[in-house]
């Protein structure tokens, strides 16, 4: 029986035109970053299991990691997130590196789930983090940035919306304000970040299960209701509004409206998935109603670093999916055409292959790309398959040409001809 | 007890130092083959296994992948090798594609082996193939092309030298003309493969091991040694000048000759370790005796998409891993000095963050990469830092630079001091 061609489960083949979208997007993504000072690192897609087990979201570690013991007998797991790995990093130079440290990667990522869209199970994430910075200056530069990459891609603000909370606020407000114990806390936590997927009758009983009489008693249900309804900082019991958390997220929102960014807002639901938040947590939304759903997601991790054995290093960073953000460009019709690299397919009128390829590497010399047909077949067949592969230009060349030194430049979209020395083409390819 | 901070075993962390060579090599490359025509493509890293078990060498598949069972219970290796998953591509559209099809990836593949010089368990491999040209003008393409990197990276020919030889000539010499069954021949060709590494004595041995006594009165073994001795297609026996595989090679090496590259020559004990090689193999060595070994290799592979129930289409390509080529470029003093991306560190004398940003802000716009320090620290400790990461240039900003507009711009490599105002520093760093 044939192999199969499909690619594994969940994963994407790149043919060239797919992988003309990703680079596309990968270099708009390094440029917008470096523009701001950060620098690309990378680590190995295999990390020991440990570096995850303790922070990471433990569904994922649990249920979607791809986790298998080498031949060595060591519990590896091909990276489901990038997070501990640069804190890793950090850590192995903790005394070496300069702060602020600002590092950037786009790592491809692997977690097992069910394939759906925007999530696929090899993904690729812009990762950018800010070290040594302790107060909100570091969080306001990330959604500064983030802001700039949407106008990289040309996104106008109503496009998207910013959402900010506080891990820091959410334990305030479980533990001391409802006066949750630890554990409920969390599990009331991954309760509300489940909020808009499901019914609200359904989110009241489960609410209702994860509590006890005394809780209930209490009115934590009503109280915790309420809550989740507050759309800004100012409707919040004057109790919380008095909390440090509050005022960092008000910092935020203060310094992102003088910096002319109007579409972020306070969202007391958001929640994020990783254990390992410590401070503001924020996620980016596509308004659009067909997409509703977070593009990217972030927030502060003060104690990563200091898993490694090194000093605590304060830390903001956001991760960036492939999949959601190429899903957001397209429905906003922000994707360009992009075309071949390859700018001329030169085709032989009966010259043999070396004929072609030294007339190839004038203009190869001169920094054109070009490909030079050496199938050996009909000139119709060669023009043919340039046309099939979306290449622009042709250009034809026969014994005539190559005693004259003037080659039959065809455009295959406007069906424009024309007679140029390399000379000549060089100067219209390279102006 | 604390993680640790090193990479697995065998593979590397990328700081922005070292990310920056391999950005700096993988771009020349990406250069190097898009201006002969080559588009990228990409795959998931990983891959059923079976598309490497029929004709990828067996001893990287059995002792050498990283093969587990995903959580449904399929068989899935990390890929060890691209050349299954590109085949898989091809025959994925062999309609819709338009030969000669120029491919090329610069996937991250994995081994389980004894790390070594030269020889990690990650390393990425520059993979260019062309498919759709059945005569050897396929495989001078890939020689010229594999010249034109070297070039691009300002390498001279005597720091490489091209070895060429044939799978089918192999296969006639231990089969026709020295008369052993295939599975004998097999052997003889994977001990072939290690003669270089093996004294002379121990591949005499093993030789006669391999063969039985009617082979061994027959002569095999000296016939073979004399064999291995030839340097030239005119020092082979008649009968073995007369074959197809030799005309191949010849034209090869003529081709060679005629678009000036002389550093090309035919090697007899050349044998490449994948079993799906059918026509001319190659292979190109780091001349310089500290590290003289094989820097990359391909050949002629014309049945692999016809596994996955394609039409077979005869193909070329070849691997050139970053490892070896970055060994290389150390070697021979072809590493330049790359420095970081960031082009101005802006560090502020009693500014706030927000001023500080809206500053750089002003220089971005402008496409000058900027670091502002929003650490808050003294000026003497953000002059340090920005230093220690390598930056060159540092702005100074304070009240009086914010009112004047005019800033401090420091060098920090050679001392040289200027006041300048934002228009004469985009002058400056873009012109």
């Amino acid at each position: 029986m044939p192999l199969s061609t499909k690619p594994y489960k969940g994963a994407r083949d790149f043919y060239p035109e797919d992988k003309r979208l990703q680079k596309y997007i990968f270099n708009r993504l390094r440029q917008a970053v470096e523009l701001y000072g950060y620098e690309e690192y990378d680590t190995p897609i295999l990390e020991p299991l440990e570096i995850f087990a303790s922070k990471t979201c433990e569904e994922i570690v649990k249920e979607q990691t791809y986790l298998f013991e080498d031949r060595a007998g060591r519990k590896v797991v091909i990276r489901p997130e990038m997070t501990p790995s640069v804190s890793r990093l950090v850590a192995g130079r903790r005394q070496e590196l300069a702060y602020p440290l600002r590092w950037y990667s786009i790592p491809n990522l692997w977690r097992y789930e069910r394939p759906q869209k925007g999530r696929l199970r090899e993904h690729w994430q812009l990762n950018v983090d800010i070290f040594g910075v302790a107060d909100t200056s570091a969080e306001v530069e990330m959604m500064l940035l983030v802001n700039s990459i949407f106008q990289t891609f040309n996104a106008k603000p109503d496009m998207f919306d910013i959402r900010i909370n506080s891990r820091q606020l959410t334990n305030y407000l479980l533990e001391d304000y409802l006066g949750l114990n630890q554990k409920t806390a969390n599990m009331i936590g991954k309760l509300i970040d489940k909020l808009h997927k499901l019914e609200r009758t359904e989110f009241i009983n489960k609410l209702d299960e994860a509590l006890n009489d005394k809780q209930r008693a209490a009115g934590v249900p009503e109280k915790l209701l309420a809550l989740l309804e507050v759309k800004s900082l100012k409707s919040l019991p004057a109790e919380v509004q008095a909390q440090a958390a509050v005022a960092d997220i008000e910092s935020v929102l203060v310094s992102l409206g003088k910096a002319g960014i109007s579409n972020a807002r306070f969202d007391i639901t958001l929640m994020r998935g990783f254990d390992y938040y410590t401070g503001i947590v924020f996620e980016v939304y596509d308004t659009n109603p067909e997409n509703n759903r977070s593009m990217l997601g972030g927030g502060r991790y003060d104690g990563l670093v200091g898993l490694f054995g090194a000093e605590a290093v304060p830390t903001v960073g956001f991760g960036w999916g492939d999949v959601t953000l190429a899903n957001f460009l397209e429905l906003h019709h922000l994707t360009p055409d992009l075309k071949s690299e390859t700018e001329i397919s030169l085709v032989l009128a009966g010259l043999p292959a070396e004929a072609g390829q030294q007339i190839a590497d004038n203009l190869r010399s001169q920094g054109i790309n070009t490909a030079v047909d050496i199938s050996g077949r009909k000139l119709g067949d060669q023009i043919k398959s340039a046309a099939k592969k979306g290449h622009t230009y042709v250009l034809v060349a026969g014994e005539d040409e190559l005693k004259n030194q003037r080659f039959n430049l065809k455009n295959l979209v406007d069906g424009q001809e024309k007679q140029l020395s390399v000379g000549e083409l060089v100067k219209k390819f390279r102006s």
